[in-house]
């Protein structure tokens, strides 16, 4: 199982905290790896690899990477030559709740719009899957995607090589330091 | 079944997105209102109703309204005394998907932090619970939780005298204007 995340078109200062909240999303729920296009910020590549750092899953372990790539277009041609189903997550799309089961292929590049997803991503996507036909956040939809596709096993997740680590409390906070 | 969210300490302009995409999940995914505190935004505001007002479920319907509260603590202890569980999502909790089903309550404030959450938050609460005990997104927290307790039926939610409505596409674009 291999899933890789396709940021569109980051811009600043606009997108900045979105965009590190799609790409933790996507750590945090079992991505291995986030590519953006759009405005190149190495301020999101540092915050996303201090995470990693910190948090586990950090590569070379082979757990979670952040890359900047100038072109989607030619890039989900590759990753589709290279056997990956392009699923597009957009509000216009097929709901995921009836659409998720037919998906049997084992990579897949989500790919996140942002304002404007050019013509083509839809025609290049295997599934134009929607979480709810509501406008709300793409953060919520990748997380909710991620959620249904690993069927809550991400939740339980671990994360190798971290320096910190949560110990669930009823109240406050316990954090355990390597 | 009623849910509410609060969302806390509202920072201009760094949370204008985020706070933005927390309103739209709460509305999308079910909940009847959110409360918010900190800096006063009427542009977050009218955003949220702009949005009701297209795609439906628009107060006075009686399905989704954005209030402004000065202080998070007692606004959350008069909604406990009208009956409401205080759920309080934090990394730091403990997990939903083994604490959801302990939930019997019908009436739920959802607490959504930022930065930093005042310790009496995790006091007050009737359960602190995480999507996750990693660092991600308290847009997809939110959203996850309400997919959960709602076990996916948010997913197919209709919203009344909505403006705008998507049929839904294998590709490209398609909305019903009334």
């Amino acid at each position: 199982m291999e899933i890789e995340i396709l940021r569109l078109s980051h811009r600043l200062p606009r997108d900045e905290r979105i965009s590190t909240h799609v790409a933790l999303v996507a750590r945090a729920f079992g991505a291995s790896s986030i590519t953006y296009t759009g405005q190149h910020d190495s301020g999101l590549e540092d915050s996303v690899k201090r995470i990693c750092d910190r948090w586990g899953g950090k590569a070379p372990a082979g757990h979670f990477s952040i890359t900047y790539e100038k072109s989607a277009i030619p890039f989900i041609k590759r990753k589709k030559k290279e056997g990956f189903a392009i699923i597009h997550t957009t509000m216009y799309g097929l709901p995921v709740q009836e659409k998720l089961s037919e998906l049997k292929q084992k990579k897949l590049l989500i790919v996140v719009g942002s304002e404007h997803v050019p013509g083509q991503v839809y025609q290049l996507a295997d599934l134009n899957i929607a979480v709810t036909s509501q406008p709300h956040s793409e953060v919520a939809g990748l997380a909710l995607f991620l959620h249904e596709f690993f069927q809550g096993r991400e939740l339980a997740r671990k994360f190798p090589k971290a320096k910190l680590k949560v110990i669930p409390q009823e109240r406050g906070k316990k954090v355990l330091e390597k």
